[in-house]
C-alpha cells in the first residue's frame, strides 16, 4: 500500500492515454493506458503499406516505449480478430512478454499466427467472453459485446483510478445480427449511468450520415441474386474474416440446393477455424472439396473465394486471369463481389472485373445491389453511443484526421464541450486526473516497416532511394584507378530502368566519355579524395543526362584503386 | 473517278474502323476510319500512366499505322478539348502531317500546346462549329453539338460509302445547360431517320442507371453552401476545363458580393483562354489578382483553384500543406471540392482533406452535397441516343471492358442483335461493307510511353527493372581482375534501396566475402567468360541475401579487367 501511495504522490495520480501504432489512422493498431506502474495495451495490429512504401510487406507499431517500460505491462487486450488489430502480435511478442486477453475467435486467429511465427517465450493467451472482467494492476477491464464485420467483437470498459475509460473498438449497432446477439446497449447504458470519464470512440464512418444497415439486409440481396442466376454457377468473393457473411452465403446456397466450395488460403483458414469454434454452422454435406466440383452441374455450385479487393495473388484474381488450376471460368458463371473496394484498391478490383467480362462472365458488383454493408458505426450510431455513455471527455480514434474531426463534430453536437474533446496523434500523451485532462508530452511512437525477414531496417532513406530508382532508374559508373592517378580500367557504364540500352548506345557511349573526362580532371586536381571525385563524376553525368533526356536517374559512381 | 472505281474493286468497298490509343479505355484517345485511299482520325489524346508505370509522364497512342499510311490521312477531327482527346496532338504532329478540325475552344487549347511544343511543319488548324460539314476524301464529317463537362463538345457523324457512322464523342444530355445549348437531339433524330450504319458510342457511365443530372443542379448546391458559409473565405477546387462549373462559381460569388481569385497554372490558362473566346463571362471587377486579396476581408473572397484530384504540385495541395506563397489557410476558410476523385486518386484527395482539417479548416466534399455531376451519359441517355439513331451496328468505345460490355447490354436491350454489336480492342479492325460487318485482322496499335524528353524509349524491360528496383532495391558488386585471373581490386559492394547500410555492416561484409569467393571460384574454372562469372556471382549473392533477409534485391555485378 505504501508503494502505491508513493507512486501516486510521484505521479500525481495521472492516467496516460496514448496511441502507438497506425499509419494514417490514429489509434487504429494500438492504444496504451498507463497509470503509475501499470500499463495495459489495447490491440496490437498491423497496417498495410501504401504507395509510398514500395516493397514493404506490412507496417507494425513502434513499441520502443513498451520495451523500455516492459516491467509495467500487465496485458494486451484484443477487441477483435481483424489484421489491423491483431496482425502485429507475433512481432511485438518478439520484443516484450505480455499475456494476451481476447475472445475465442480473436485468439483462434492469433494462435494460427503464433504457430507460423513463434515468439521466444511461450505466449500466455487467455480466453474471455463478453461480460468478463480482467484485473490488470490498477485496471479492471470489462469486455462488452458489440456488432462488427467479424464475429466475437468487443468494446472494452476499463476502470481506472480516475474513472471509467470506454474503448469502443470497431463497432456498429445491428438490431438483427446473424448470430442473434445485439451490441450490449444495456450494459453500456449502465456504465453511462455510473459515469464515464473518457470515451475512446472509433471514427471510420463518422463522415457518413444515418445508421449502417444490418448485415441481414445482405441476405435478402443474396436471395434475390441467387434466384435471378439459378442457371449459373455462382462465384462470390468477400472478406474471409466476415464469418457472418460467409454464413449467409452458405445458408442461401443450401436453400438453393447448391454445394459450396471454399477457395483461397485465408478463406479456408478462417472459415475452418470459425467452423471449429462454432462461429459458422455448416449444414450436412453442403461443403465439398474443389476436386469434387466436376460431379455437379455448374448451377449446383457456389464458390466462396478471397480476392474481393483485387489482390493479385488471390484465388479470384487467378480465376479471372485463367491462372487457377482447378477453376476455369465460362459464360455459365456469375461472379458476385460482396464487398466494397477499400480506397486505393479500385483499380485492382476493376482489372478483375474487366478480365471476367472479357470472358463472357456476368459480374454483379453494383452498389445498388446491396451486396455489402459496412462494419462501422455511422453518425447516428456514434451519437447513440455518446448518448448512453455521456462521457466527460472524448478522444476520437480509429480514423484519419478527417474522420477524427468529423467525430469531434458529433461530440460537440451531443453536448461535449469542445475543450473536452482531444484529437490525438501518434505518441501524444493525454493525461487525465480526477479534475482535468490535457495533452502533456510525447513518447516514442510511429511505424516500423517489415520487408521480408527484416523488421525496422527499412527507413526513410531506403524508401526515398526506392522511389528514385522506380521513377528514373539507375546509371552505375565504374572505374579502376592506379597509384599514379591513372584510369587503368573502365569507366564502364551499366544502367537499369533508365533507357533501352540497345536503342541508346550512342547516349551511353557519351556518358562513358564524360565519366572518363570527369575522373581524369578530378584526379589531376586532388588525387585520392574519393568522395570529391565521385561527386564531380555524379554531377557531370547527371547534368549531361538531364540535358539529353530530361530525366534524373540515380547516378552511382564506384571508383576502385589498385 | 476511274481511280476510285479501281480502288473499290481492289478493296471490295470496305470501311475499316479501328482504335489506336487508350490504356484500359478502348478507343478513348484515338479512333481511325479508313476507306480505300482515305483515312480520317477522330481525336488524338493522351493517357495518364498508372501505378505499373513508375516515372512515366504520359502515354500516347502508337501511330505507326498512320505513319506508314501517311499519304492517306485527310484530317484529324477533334470532338472536344479534354487531355484524353487532344493531349497527343503535339507528339503525333512530330510524326505525321495532317490538318486538324475542331471547335474554337478545342483548337484554342491545342494551340497553347503547339506553342510549347511546335511541330516540324506549320500545323493547319481549321475551326468548325456544330452543324459544319467537312469533306475529307470519300468522307463527309458533320459536327453535332452535345453536352459535356467542357464547353464546345461535339459528336461527329461521318458519311461513308457504306453509310453513316456516328461517333458519339463524350456526351451527356443536359436539358438545362449553362450555355443554353442542349445536345442537338433533333439533328441526331434526322440522321436516325435517314439511317445509321454504325454507332460508336461512349461507355464511361454505361454501368450507371438513370440520367446524369444537369450541370445546373450544382448551381443550387453552390448557392446553398455560399449562404451557409457567408462568414468564411471560400476556396473551391474543380477541373479547370469545366468552364461551365467555373462560370457558376463566378456567378454565385458575384451574387454574394465576393471577389474571385483564380489559382493554379492550368486554371489560369484555361479560364483565360475561355474568357478570351467568350466561353466564360466575367462580371465587371469580379476577378482580382491574388496579390490584391489582402485588401478584402476573408468573407469577401472566393478562390477557384486546381487540385481537386489531390495532385501533389497543385495549388490546393500547396495551400493545404502550407507551402503556398500567397495563400495561408486559417479556420476562417472553408474548402469545397466540386469534383469526384477519379479512381486511383482517392488517397491523394484524402491526404489534402486530412491536412486541411488538421488546420481547423472546414472541408465540404460529401457526395450528398451535390457538388459535382458527371459529364457522361448514364444508361437512360445512352438508350435515348440509340432510340434516335437506331443504328444497324454498335461498337461501344470510351471505356474499360466492363463499361463496353455494359454498353453492349444496353444495345441488346434496345433491340440491336447481339451479333451486330462489336467489342473491339486496340488495333482490331472492324470491316464494314454494304451488307455486313465483321472483325478482320489487326494493325499495329498500342501505347507509347513518354518520360521526360524520351518518347517510346521506355519499354517493358525498363518498367520491369524499375518495379524490381522499387520493391527490393539494388546491390552492386564491383571487382577488377588482372590477366592472371586474380582479383586486384575489390570486390566493392554498394547498395541502394535495400537496407540501412549502417545497421547492416555485417551483412554487407558477408556479401563482399561471398562475392570474393564466387569470383575466385569462377576465375579458376574458366577465366574470362565474363557472362558466366557474373551469373555465378549474381546467383551466389542472391541466394545468400534471400536466406538472410527473405528479400530479392537486383544484383548487378560489374567485373573489370586491366
Amino acid at each position: 500500500m505504501e508503494r502505491k501511495q508513493n507512486r501516486k504522490a510521484d505521479r500525481g495520480g495521472k492516467l496516460k492515454v496514448m496511441c502507438l501504432g497506425g499509419l494514417e489512422e490514429i489509434g487504429k493498431n494500438m492504444t496504451v493506458l498507463e497509470y503509475g506502474d501499470d500499463i495495459i495495451v489495447i490491440d496490437c495490429g498491423m497496417g498495410f503499406p501504401d504507395d509510398d512504401m514500395p516493397g514493404i510487406d506490412l507496417v507494425i507499431p513502434d513499441v520502443s516505449y513498451l520495451v523500455s517500460n516492459a516491467h509495467k505491462i500487465r496485458g494486451i487486450l484484443i477487441t477483435h480478430g481483424h489484421e489491423d488489430h491483431i496482425g502485429a502480435v507475433p512481432y511485438v511478442l518478439q520484443q516484450i512478454d505480455a499475456p494476451i486477453y481476447g475472445t475465442r475467435l480473436s485468439l483462434g486467429i492469433i494462435e494460427g499466427k503464433l504457430d507460423e511465427n513463434p515468439p521466444p517465450n511461450n505466449p500466455e493467451l487467455y480466453t474471455v467472453e463478453a461480460g468478463d472482467v480482467v484485473n490488470l494492476g490498477v485496471f479492471k477491464a470489462e469486455f462488452i459485446h458489440v456488432n462488427h464485420s467479424i464475429a466475437d467483437a468487443c468494446a472494452i470498459a476499463i476502470r481506472t483510478p480516475v474513472g471509467i475509460v470506454y474503448h469502443s473498438g470497431d463497432f456498429k449497432l445491428d438490431v438483427s445480427p446473424i448470430d442473434g446477439k445485439m451490441m450490449d446497449l444495456t450494459r453500456i447504458g449502465e456504465l453511462g449511468r455510473e459515469g464515464v470519464t473518457l470515451l475512446l470512440c472509433e471514427s471510420t464512418n463518422a463522415e457518413r450520415p444515418g445508421f449502417t444497415p444490418s448485415e441481414r439486409t445482405v441476405g435478402s440481396s443474396l436471395e434475390r441474386i441467387f434466384s435471378q442466376y439459378e442457371n449459373k454457377r455462382i462465384i462470390i468473393a468477400t472478406f474471409s474474416s466476415n464469418v457472418h457473411r460467409v454464413q449467409q452465403i452458405i445458408n442461401t446456397s443450401a436453400r438453393h440446393n447448391r454445394k459450396v466450395v471454399i477457395l483461397g488460403r485465408s478463406m479456408i483458414n478462417v472459415i475452418g477455424a470459425a467452423a471449429e469454434l462454432g462461429y459458422v454452422e455448416l449444414p450436412d454435406g453442403v461443403l465439398i472439396d474443389v476436386s469434387e466440383m466436376k460431379k455437379y452441374r455448374p448451377e449446383e455450385i457456389t464458390i466462396i473465394t478471397t480476392g474481393s479487393q483485387g489482390e493479385p495473388m488471390s484465388a479470384l484474381y487467378r480465376i479471372a486471369f485463367s491462372e487457377h488450376n482447378q477453376v476455369r471460368i465460362a459464360p455459365s458463371d456469375v461472379v458476385i463481389l460482396s464487398s466494397h473496394a477499400i480506397p486505393g484498391n479500385e483499380k485492382l478490383v476493376g482489372r478483375i472485373i474487366n478480365a471476367l467480362v472479357r470472358n463472357g462472365v456476368k459480374v454483379v458488383h453494383d452498389s445498388s445491389e446491396d451486396l455489402h454493408v459496412s462494419g462501422h458505426a455511422c453518425r447516428e450510431e456514434i451519437k447513440l453511443l455518446m448518448a448512453l455513455l455521456r462521457p466527460k471527455y472524448l478522444m476520437p480514434i480509429h480514423g484519419e484526421y478527417r474522420h477524427l474531426y468529423a467525430n469531434k463534430d458529433i461530440g460537440e453536437f451531443m453536448g461535449i464541450p469542445s475543450d473536452k474533446i482531444f484529437i490525438s496523434d501518434l505518441g501524444k500523451v493525454l493525461e487525465i486526473d480526477k479534475k482535468s485532462a490535457k495533452f502533456s508530452g510525447e513518447v516514442p511512437a510511429g511505424n516500423v516497416l517489415v520487408d521480408g525477414a527484416g523488421v525496422g531496417d527499412i527507413g526513410a532513406v531506403v524508401l526515398r532511394d526506392r522511389k528514385h530508382l522506380a521513377e528514373d532508374g539507375l546509371v552505375v559508373v565504374v572505374a579502376t584507378v592506379n597509384d599514379y592517378g591513372e584510369i587503368v580500367s573502365g569507366p564502364d557504364v551499366v544502367s537499369r530502368g533508365f533507357v533501352y540500352v540497345r536503342e541508346s548506345e550512342e547516349l551511353m557511349a557519351r556518358v562513358k566519355e564524360i565519366a572518363s573526362q570527369s575522373i581524369e580532371k578530378a584526379l589531376t586536381r586532388r588525387t585520392r579524395d574519393w568522395a570529391s571525385i565521385k561527386n564531380s563524376v555524379k554531377d557531370d553525368i547527371a547534368k549531361f543526362i538531364f540535358k539529353e533526356t530530361k530525366r534524373r536517374p540515380m547516378i552511382l559512381p564506384v571508383i576502385m584503386d589498385i
